[in-house]
């Protein structure tokens, strides 16, 4: 498990060690790349949107085996604890993400370090490795058919969009939809209203070649935020007769959180974030919005159940109720992966899919 | 229908003109009596928590007759528009609380005066008068059985406190919930509480003698804030492993609204917000607070649908399901109003019951 003196130590009690062939770069890894307000923590290898295969498992591991397909996950499913036994969350204590632990829970170690001294672990996956250790919890078991090339993107963003849509904002078919920011998790959001039989998608950024992006997904109504005087919340309301019935926000930004909010219709709106807010953000609104029956909630990773949930999401794509490929719009091997950094800063394309060598 | 010179002139289309009996002091009528940050509309006729007898109806109205037994609400179902056709709405675009209009819709003028000179109605019922017109959308007709000295509370705080809780809060069976105010509506929201089953009731305000007020409740955890040094919502949180279930803010003190919301567990927590908040609050929280998962809403009337659904209230008083008796804590008449306004400044008591003479 060595390149270029690189180790990836074996994996401890509970872990599994992972080769992994897919990634795909996601806006989260960027902006920890970038670490602005943020606990830097360097170095550390970063990736969290990946597939692989199982290369050897710890003590206490059952449920997978070596060469099993797998999706590694940012967040994690214990099964054990309070979170993992209710009905309504998908948010592990013990697995939960941590944007700030760069270490293994068993012994508080790194299992990555070069010339012997440790490299940090990013959200339990630091998939941007040829092989990477995860909590068992981490990891999910899919379908071997399913192609890895294909799936790795529905490990974080595609997940997280489509279910917010379809397990958090819940639209009744023929309802009114605002999809807010057009990246992968946005228009992941936009296919899922469309699946939930929505009558219209109002898609809103900033960044009109996203639109262009969008038309491939059939998507036709665009509103640009820029190219009105008015806030945008009061041109979708005018749009729309009073707001949409639903609206979800994948910006990150609390100006489009607050946008999304107040745009949905009084007496049943619903709003759902999705978007990671930087540290210093404040949702700010006037209790009025609450009070005339607005209801605001956030989503986190699609209100999907890691490993209960994502093998099913899977399936959707083999039945072909779910089509990814719309989502991978450029192609990088990973001695490249410097340019799938460029793509996604430039907002250039949706998903860049990174081959790993080897 | 003159006394000393004032006059209630008779109704016009789709309205209704009532012989009030009996009022009960809501602290809404005492913000808009003190007009604090408001468009202040004088004189006006306040009043709006209440119930009467049909004197006689007007043009159109098919629904009521002299003599049938009335609670007039602040908010109106018209039965006709999309929010009275949808099932997740109460807020009827026609006849929705409008608390700057001054006037009957039909003609745009008040049906009271004195010396020929106007006096505006307040949130269509203005209560505070032996006879007063309404909109027969804003009149709820209920069991002739029912003792209206009992039931007129039932118009506007009660059912605000309950149906808070009932439906929108909805905690389950066992679950956890805290109400922030232990005025009539929250004291409603706690005995909404204990009809859902919940396991415990902790119960916030900073008055300490609201709590022996809800003492008579058969409540028995309470919070003052002015005894921590923490925010609220941390101690709520050590008292009940990372936060409550649910919460229901019942104070309109906007520091209150946030600390309903941050003080429910991330995964499932819902906080409801009911109190009516000045002009220039700000609700405002990290965004991350919504994205582990936790929602806000507001919750307006109880989400009772008033023509419809009150009738059903006034049936659970019957029943015994709801005991309307303990919100009653003081009785006045009508001459004697001014005392009704000091037990509310003062925080003494709930309602105070005040009995129309004539
Ligand atoms: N909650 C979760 O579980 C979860 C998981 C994955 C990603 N995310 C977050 O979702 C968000 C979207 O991720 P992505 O990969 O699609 O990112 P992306 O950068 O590809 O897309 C974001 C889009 O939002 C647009 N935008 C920014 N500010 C805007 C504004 N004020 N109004 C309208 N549009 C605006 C940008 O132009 C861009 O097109 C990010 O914040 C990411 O961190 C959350
Ligand atoms: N949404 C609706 O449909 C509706 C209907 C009726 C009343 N209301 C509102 O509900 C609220 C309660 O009405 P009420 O008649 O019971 O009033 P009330 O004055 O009798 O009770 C309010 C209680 O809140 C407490 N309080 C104030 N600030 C607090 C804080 N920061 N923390 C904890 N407790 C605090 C006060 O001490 C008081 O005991 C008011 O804002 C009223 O306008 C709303
Ligand atoms: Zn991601
Ligand atoms: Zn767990
Ligand atoms: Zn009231
Ligand atoms: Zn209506």
């Amino acid at each position: 498990m060595s390149r270029t003196a690189g180790q990836v130590a074996p994996p401890q009690k509970l872990e599994v060690r992972l080769k992994i062939l897919y990634n795909a770069l996601c806006h989260t890894d960027v902006y920890f790349w970038e670490a602005k307000g943020q606990t830097p923590l360097f170095p550390r290898i970063l990736g969290h949107e990946a597939a692989g295969i199982v290369e050897s498992v710890g003590e206490g591991v059952t449920d997978l085996k070596p060469g099993d397909h797998v999706l590694p996950v940012f967040t994690g499913e214990c099964k054990e604890c309070r979170h993992c036994k209710s009905e309504e969350s998908n948010m592990c204590d013990l697995l939960r993400i941590n944007t700030d632990r760069g270490v293994m829970l068993n012994d508080g170690k790194t299992r990555f370090s070069k010339n012997g001294q440790p490299i940090y672990h990013f959200l339990g996956t630091s998939t941007f490795s040829e092989y990477t250790v995860a909590h068992v919890g981490c990891v999910v078991k899919i379908n071997p058919a399913a192609p890895l090339d294909k799936v790795c993107v529905l490990s974080c963003g595609i997940s997280t969009g489509m279910g917010a849509t379809l397990n958090v904002a819940k639209p009744k078919k023929g309802s009114t939809v605002a999809v807010f920011g057009l990246g992968a998790v946005g228009l992941a959001a936009c296919e899922g209203a469309r699946m939930a039989g929505a009558s219209r998608i109002i898609c809103v950024d900033l960044n009109p070649k996203r639109f262009e992006e969008a038309k491939k997904f059939g998507l036709t109504e665009f509103v640009n935020p820029n190219d009105h005087k008015k806030p945008v919340q009061e041109v979708i309301a005018e749009m729309t007769d009073g707001g949409v019935d639903r609206s979800i926000e994948c910006t990150g930004d609390v100006n489009a959180m607050i946008s999304a909010f107040e745009c949905v219709h009084d007496g049943w709106g619903v709003a759902v974030l999705v978007g990671v807010p930087t540290k210093d953000a404040a949702f700010k609104t006037h209790p009025v919005n609450l009070l005339s029956e607005r209801t605001l909630k956030g989503a986190f990773f699609g209100k999907y159940k890691p490993r209960s949930d994502l093998p099913s999401v899977v399936e959707k794509y083999m039945n072909k109720e779910i089509q990814v490929e719309k989502f991978i719009t450029h192609q990088v091997s990973f001695s490249e992966i410097n340019k799938a950094f460029d793509y996604m800063l430039k907002g250039e394309g949706l998903r860049c899919l990174i081959r790993m060598e080897g």
